[in-house]
């Protein structure tokens, strides 16, 4: 079961003026599965992406960054589940394009304008004409409140489905974020097999959108990781309808920017680690803190070491504070000129090691008492720079093996 | 159980002219264990090395490397399990240097004459006078054909005692290559967590054993992968007592080095695929060979994302032929301008995927015959150049996580 995920509330999701969400049942792996999502947004939206940089990225990737390439004003997302279209070569882009093509006929609006996306299984066909057979029941479904639907129609291997939603009040008018996000495996970063859609009423310029999808995805969906697996498919979308009334945020050194971007990042960060939490066979939520590096990146390389090294992980579940190992982590991630006799390792609020070894105050007993939690914080602290990064992680269990030796078969 | 690791013969084991090997318990973990290795090179034997990157190397490894550099005539080794003597600093190294000193003035040797070697739990003090202790009764033990006993004494957890043995003319002279390894889990190359101690009767000069160390170890112990983790310890050392009677090996070009060189790297693979073999958990052990790249390393990036992926081992764990989790491993490994388009993808004897997509001959059955094997060949063809590696693995099953959970406390 997820790691203190609280259940989703519908209730707790607010509507975004100008996004209409409706979900079908198409069939694509299990017959009756509510599989296909379609949002639908109004006229005047702007939306923006990042992707995964997965060489063999799926056919709706590639043609997703052509359309918002092409032309900002997509009006229209059509996602489907239990099939990535990835690794299905020129048919599988022409696949996409003709879901893409469907769409657009049934809104009246250019197939550039469409997005398409697709999770699942790798290197099998997608069965396109089910898909469009079940646009105009997910057209027919349209509504502003079916966000917590929407959350549930895009899950895998998910066990909960993932939203959240935040208003915040943006030169005098009330903005509305909401989102979701699915992914529990294949995670890691650049992005993670994960989908992400958030939206928002307010009212904000096409390149500061495209530059908040970067920043906040680099401080979210960008910062976790279950197994170390880059996935084929990972998106994550940022759309901005316009309608709340505000005066149009342009100006990146504004208040209002900033009260945008740190409710959107509230947003994205709690969808991201939803994912965490839901993790394939997670028992335990890790946030691994990287502080004093030169840059953010060098926090990274170490944050990501830690948080995909199956040793680690596997001592987590176990609650074993075999605490060495993040030190063997340290040591082998790629920051070239490390002095290791200048790092500090906490666990929680215990001080681990120094000096390139165990600290004199250390005792098993204060470590077996932080391992004991669900909710565990390594703080790493490299002592030779100032910046920061935070890396979001799970432990690794029986069921990760079981899960990821049925799924598919 | 290893998969497909024979049982260890000792007579199968050739002694090597001028080293002996002996053993004795220091109870360093567990009471009783024959913990400690003790390996005396006659005068005039030469030694060269190659260690872990791990940035928290171990004092031990520190110690090698200083005393490799400082004089090439080293004559004696010194061996303990069940602790790593790593992320110990200062008074870890001291420990370490104290070992040295102790077996130098016993052997009536140079303390920089004496490489010391830990393998174990990181982040605890090394019970260093334990270890001294027990050096009396290891050189008491000392003799030529005691190499099987040397390699059950090096075991972590490992399941299975792992050495091989080779001879071989060069220039009408029989010459010996004797050898033994350790590791199972936190298997990574640069190096794995693996200690490896090949030794030879030949004659052979200081600067091609050194070559031969480094190119050995990159096409044996530096292409083995069990979880990814890049131990603190690993080290492999080469050594040459010159006691066959050839002539000096000193000229790369000639045929008495080819021989000698193929020999080498047949008795380091098989020692280092032991370790696979041996992998935790493991119960299939998996070939991947990278060909037609631009060069060596980015054949290895590619092996090396396939063989460390969970999603890909455990999907062979189940003998499921989810195949799209190699091609999604292959297109997020950092070779940054892969053309998906020109991959092929083999598994055994079945073309798989080629033009970025699934190939037309390909069937389920296909898949699921090779897949039941308990050894399994992934063959990818980069179709850019004409480099090749091999990488080796083993799947990840739910004992990996067993043991690693359970492993220390």
């Amino acid at each position: 079961m997820p790691v203190n995920l609280p259940e989703l509330d519908p209730a707790s999701l607010f509507p975004v003026a100008g996004v209409e969400l409706g979900i079908a049942s198409a069939g694509v792996k299990t017959p009756g599965r509510r599989d296909v999502l379609v949002i639908k947004l109004a006229e005047g939206s702007r939306a923006a992406g990042v992707f995964t940089l997965n060489k063999f990225c799926a056919a709706p990737v590639r043609i997703c960054r052509t359309h918002l390439a092409e032309r900002g004003d997509i009006r229209a997302l059509v996602v489907n589940t239990g099939n990535a279209n990835a690794g299905t070569g020129v048919d599988g882009f022409e696949r996409a394009k003709k879901s893409c093509f469907a769409l657009a006929e049934l809104l009246n609006i250019a197939p550039a304008q469409v997005l398409p996306f697709s999770t699942g299984v790798i290197l099998e066909p997608l069965p396109v004409d089910k898909v469009i057979g079940a646009l105009p029941a997910a057209i027919t479904d349209l509504k502003a409140g079916n966000w917590a639907e929407a959350a549930k129609a895009i899950m895998t291997t998910d066990v909960a489905p993932k939203a959240a939603s935040k208003q915040v009040v943006i030169g005098g008018k009330t903005v509305t974020i909401t989102g979701i996000s699915k992914g529990a495996g294949m995670i890691h970063p650049n992005m993670a097999t994960m989908l992400g859609y958030v939206a928002t009423d307010a009212a904000i310029s096409q390149p500061l959108l495209q530059e908040l999808v970067s920043w906040t995805a680099d401080r979210s969906f960008n910062s976790i990781t279950v197994d170390g697996d880059t996935s084929t498919n990972d998106s994550y979308i940022l759309i901005a309808t316009g309608q709340a009334g505000n005066a149009e945020i342009s100006d990146a050194g504004s208040a209002d920017f900033a009260a945008f971007r740190d409710a959107l990042l509230d947003v994205a960060q709690t969808l991201a680690k939803a994912i965490i939490r839901d993790g394939e066979g997670a028992t335990k939520f890790m946030t691994i803190n990287v502080e004093g590096g030169k840059d953010r990146d060098e926090c990274k390389t170490v944050g990501y070491a830690i948080g995909r090294s199956p040793l680690i992980k596997t001592a987590f579940f176990a609650s074993d504070p075999n605490l060495g190992r993040i030190l063997c982590a340290i040591g082998y991630s790629a920051v070239a000129d490390l002095d290791v006799d200048q790092l500090e390792v906490w666990l929680g609020d215990v001080l681990v090691a120094e000096k390139g070894g165990r600290a004199a105050s250390y005792t098993e007993e204060q470590g077996q008492r932080v391992m004991k939690e669900s909710e565990i914080t390594i703080t790493v602290k490299l002592g030779r720079g100032s910046e920061n990064a935070t890396v979001w992680t799970c432990d690794f269990s029986y069921d990760y093996v079981k899960i990821n030796a049925d799924y598919r078969s």
